[in-house]
């Protein structure tokens, strides 16, 4: 992988710049569409590629693993060769997933995490050794540290000790990374992941000891679960300030238009987030206007297109009556209307910001935006 | 609208002809998809046209003036205006729904039907009259007659007077058809529907019936109800040989792919049936070699394309193991893919048959198709 940064912004600590892997190039600041289980949910992998014009999306180790399962992945030869997507794919440990199943009896110890399959009830054992291996059997370009993920909020003493064994699982994913090759004929890096909850000098200290594996990139997790967006702003920008300028920092589950914005601000390259699709899904449409509700009534009728100024097939055709009566009708193209919408708007945004911060015009602009971003048509 | 008969099978009834209207032509035989709700299912209108290349598809009356209602589809400019799909449209007159709803209150007599919406619980009447206009608002190129469709079994008795009226309401849409003009730019045709249960006397005498009123294609309803195929086709027969040669002959509601292809020798010209993108969604999927059930441990790990004979983007690329493992995710792009494979197969099977008709070469092809399709694999 190489990373290159090609301009730095005067006004904010925003940059643009370019990761090269194996499976092509992602232009930065990105937006990285969430497909968890191996599809981006609603969307074909022709319409992410052609319509959203996505460069990267996520898998996800803990639930690939346990469907359709490695030995599937493997014989294919890889996640991009099963699922048809031949651009950059970047997995997920599992760690956060693993947080999420606190209460199903999932345990955490030094060793790793023991828990139950949400498909089948069936227990598995995570360590940061097997997930490196899981990771190689998937095949993403970019894979990601196995941590723990805390609450919020969470107390400063476990939040602590948490973090310290994120670093010391980081050790053991580093050494089993190293010593290991790829399964395929592409090249595969290990991004680490800071943590330390909300808590400054923790996440200074996760910072510098995540910037001292001198990995290729850098990953910033534990934020956006609940805090509030200013410490979220806060705790990113203390640690992109640590991180190093010359690899790509990725701000995972980040999030709203505005928040990518701000974060972009603050130095930040990469993001991800289910927010456009799970809302689509629900009927929340992101617009270069503005959110719309699209079950209000005030859409009955509107035959506008859904997005003029996005242009493209969804965007400039379909209008906001029909898909109105596709999601109050519980249709399934209305979910994946407002899937591709949603995206294909997510990626405008990170691509905009990108020429905006190129041409040097981006904080006016993200400032303008932000407003416009967040009103409710 | 204009039927052209362009030819006849010597050695079956089978045809090909060609139906012209306003919105384009369509090439006969023809299954057209089922777009109940202005949508078919899971498939954008345009993989419907480049992929699966469907030439029509229908609407339903009784489910578009319940939603999205019409003066939303008027003030588009039509049901093609609102969905975006400029070929031709028929739409279903609502009968088959009203049969549907037997036992929610629903109340059928000589004026017309009283029911219950399944969205609100609010009441509607329908009449011969009413659904005409509701169809000249809807905007279908092809409309139906408004027809009581009998369920399987019937008592001799209830078939017959059920036809009957059905034939006294088939003169009233007829007049206030003839009396009205289309809401928009083009014209509108309509076709009545023979009725008369699996009784061979009461057929003879409902296809004596609609052949007379002349109309420019006809129909024939109350089949494919749950009675045995050897009944379907003998009734098929029956009244594709009163119905005039030079009109089209749509059989609503089938059906398999075998069926398809036995009525088409029987001298269909048309059909539709849900089975496609119903079955679609169960996993059950229809392939140039047979019928697969994606659930099946056997796919787990085929990673071969899904229908490669078929080809293009779905069929050709993806695999089968990619299909079962959405399928058991319930992720939406299972539904995707296996709706419009087995759209595009069921496009491929009429397409095929015509090329047999034109070439003289249909029915040994019939022959050796059937066995195939019915196959499991
Ligand atoms: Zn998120
Ligand atoms: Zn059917």
């Amino acid at each position: 992988m190489k990373f290159t940064l090609e301009a730095q912004d005067k006004a904010s600590k925003a940059r643009a710049g370019s990761v090269e892997t194996d499976h092509g190039t992602i232009e930065t600041p990105i937006f990285m569409p969430v497909g968890t289980a191996g599809t981006v949910k609603a969307v074909h992998q022709r319409e992410l590629k052609e319509d959203i014009k996505a460069q990267i999306i996520l898998g996800n180790t803990y639930h690939l693993y346990l469907r359709p399962e490695l030995p599937v992945i493997q014989k294919a030869g890889g996640l991009h060769r099963f699922n048809g997507w031949d651009k950059p794919i970047l997995t997920d440990s599992g760690g956060y997933q693993v947080y999420s199943l606190a209460g199903t009896g999932r345990k955490i110890n030094e060793e790793g995490v023991v828990f139950k399959s949400h498909i089948d009830g069936s227990i598995h054992t995570f360590t940061p050794e097997g997930v490196m291996d899981i990771q190689r059997s998937i095949g993403a370009d970019i894979i990601m540290a196995f941590d723990e993920c805390t609450p919020y909020p969470c107390e400063f003493t476990y939040a602590r000790k948490s973090m310290e064994m994120t670093h010391r699982w980081l050790k053991r994913c580093c050494q089993r990374f190293d010593s290991t090759s790829p399964h395929y004929d592409y090249q595969q890096t290990l991004f680490p992941i800071v943590q330390g909850s909300v808590y400054k000098d923790l996440r200074v200290q996760s910072a510098e000891f995540i910037a001292a594996q001198d990995r290729e990139g850098n990953a910033i997790g534990g934020l956006s679960v609940g805090e509030p967006a200013e410490i979220m702003y806060e705790l990113t920008e203390v640690v992109c300030d640590i991180l190093p300028s010359d690899k790509p920092r990725y701000l995972m589950g980040v999030g709203t238009p505005a928040n990518i914005l701000e974060c972009i601000a603050l130095g930040v390259d990469m993001f991800d987030c289910v927010m456009p699709t799970r809302n689509a899904r629900n009927g929340m449409i992101f617009t270069t206007e503005g959110i719309i509700n699209i079950k209000n009534e005030k859409w009955k009728d509107d035959l506008s297109p859904l997005d003029p100024s996005l242009g493209g097939y969804v965007s400039g055709n379909y209008s906001k009556a029909y898909l109105r009566h596709l999601i109050k009708s519980g249709e399934m193209l209305g979910a994946q209307i407002a899937s591709i919408q949603n995206l294909t708007f997510y990626l405008w945004l990170v691509n905009t910001a990108r020429e905006k911060i190129k041409s040097g015009e981006f904080l006016p602009w993200k400032n303008q935006m932000t407003n416009k971003l967040m009103q409710r048509l």
